[in-house]
């Protein structure tokens, strides 16, 4: 089983108002020391075992389902086996 | 100049409307060999050159306001440099 995460990110031309959002809510967190945080989307997509042209498919998915190309980057990566990663509950 | 990724993705047992929606609109695209569409939040903090402390900040920063404990997980990947990455456009 394959799974593809695309990461889908405004452009940085684009202002980021949530991310503006919470940079100006770390100061009550007592966090002074961050420049910049950006807020965008991580998709995590699986495919059947015995699908091919994983990478060319999540292409396809990425530029005519999940990002609006005006506005966003988006960023391809397969993982060959699903693992399960250091999740913190 | 420290960039930290945090990544908030629902948990497995909770339902993903949006992935949902975007898993059944696949077969339109001519994509067919897809199993699971999950999608969450990917969070870029960009902290100061002079910061320390980078991770545990990081996990505040999550704890308490990029995740909600009780429906979502999240990781932490602290990337020393930063880097411009493979980006479509």
């Amino acid at each position: 089983m394959a799974r593809v995460v695309v990461d889908v990110m405004l452009k940085t031309e684009i202002l980021d108002p949530q991310g503006e959002a919470v940079l100006g809510a770390l100061p009550r967190l007592g966090v002074t020391d961050v420049s910049s945080v950006r807020i965008g989307r991580r998709v995590e997509i699986e495919f059947d075992e015995n699908a091919s042209n994983v990478e060319e498919q999540s292409r396809v998915i990425a530029d005519k389902l999940l990002a609006n190309p005006v506005i966003e980057n988006f960023t391809i990566a397969v993982e060959e086996s699903v693992e399960t990663g250091a999740e913190h509950a």
